[in-house]
């Protein structure tokens, strides 16, 4: 997978893309990155990016004209046209979904925007997807882009070995998961609980089933709801609302 | 505000706090922060800092010992206890509203995983805390602290200038940004609208709002819903459906 990224700090990505998973995606060559700052494109003789609002407000706004131009320039060699993500507050909530989606696709452009808005026209025109990673602001697109590489590089094929995989996955699965524990068995007075330490994998599944649905019940009921429940969880999520006095 | 990280891969932060609105942070005094690898306090005779879980499943768990000392170290000259953030995706979904809570504490410390859980000792008994930044499988916290951090920081007082606070804070109003325009007014035969270039304020004003409803009602259901809409809202977004065949 390729991607561009279009932004003005190009250097806040060093850290991420140069360690961890990215740093062996990169070495397996199945991810390759280009930071494009494209302050390099603008036609302004003060190298500005940004302008003034049409009809007033508080501040700036991303101008059309480099970010067409160094989007051109990224692509023009290119049989195909890419995925062009734009990182904003308005776009849709990101998923795990729309990262397995995403991770299907050869090519992916970013254009993160910093402070400022962005002209319309780059929406309109330009854009195949707005994503927001959720709501709440940040100072610009960088940390969005950097979520959503991670997320997408992580599902490309081998680049996670099988060490790594589990047990992280709660999306995955729609439920929440069990807590874990390792040793020692007994840290500073506080202990492992003993259907994790008896042998008997049926009782260690059944007890991890239930905590999976308590805690889900418990922080997300919104997970809950949209969860094809068995008989059997439908029972026992029951029985432990009714042990507690829950509705 | 101080913030510490507990974190086996300290290098990933580097780009990130060293530029844009934390570096400003930390040259105005307003942030500093402190980077801790807690892989330098486990006891374990290889360096491991985490085992197989009990109870038998793939993947990792992080031993309790060594965050449980990491966090004593940076804990232990303060007077007030700290907020203690795990990031995880067991954790309550980050919102703006949590940013602002976060942004009163004086001190935050992070936990960050990689690839593996967390025994569960560790949230019982020293975090105050889970966040999760979305619904979808990043490779660790990192960058989910980086997130929440940039979220926190760009509230303290006097760090942002007012030249970088609007117009990117959809989440402040609870609907989504109108779109935003600017020069040239025309720009490849895409033209800003007329309305922008009236200089009637009054027009502008109820433009923008329109398309800030308009937009909240075609991408984000859930934020109109928990809006408090005015009548006159209301009636111009009846008119809208019914001119768009909408229910």
């Amino acid at each position: 997978m390729k991607v561009d990224i279009l932004t003005l700090f190009p250097e806040m990505f060093e850290g991420v893309f140069n360690h961890s998973i990215l740093k062996r995606a990169t070495e397996l060559g199945a991810f390759s990155y280009n930071l494009v700052n494209f302050r390099e494109y603008t036609e302004s003789k003060h190298n500005k990016v940004d302008d003034y609002p049409y009809g007033g407000g508080a501040g700036l706004v991303l101008s059309p004209q480099p970010i067409f131009d160094a989007l051109e320039d990224v692509t023009k060699e290119k049989d195909k046209k890419p995925r062009v993500i734009l990182m904003c507050p308005q776009g849709e909530p990101y998923t795990q979904q729309k990262a397995e989606e995403l991770a299907k696709e050869e090519h992916l452009v970013f254009i993160c925007g910093h402070y400022e808005g962005y002209d319309e026209r780059i929406r309109q025109h330009l854009v195949t997807d707005e994503i927001s990673i959720g709501d709440y602001v940040l100072t610009g697109g960088e940390l969005g882009a950097m979520v959503v590489v991670d997320s997408v590089v992580r599902l490309l094929p081998s680049v996670l070995g099988n060490e790594d995989s589990a047990p992280n996955d709660s999306f995955s699965s729609g439920l929440l998961e069990h807590p874990h524990y390792t040793r020692p068995a007994e840290f500073r007075g506080m202990k492992v609980p003993d259907v994790l330490l008896s042998g008997n994998h049926a009782k260690i599944e059944e007890w991890r089933r239930q905590q999976s649905l308590r805690r889900t019940a418990e922080r997300r009921k919104d997970l809950l709801e949209q969860y094809p429940l068995t008989d059997q969880d439908k029972a026992w999520l029951n029985q432990w609302r009714d042990d507690h006095n829950l509705s």
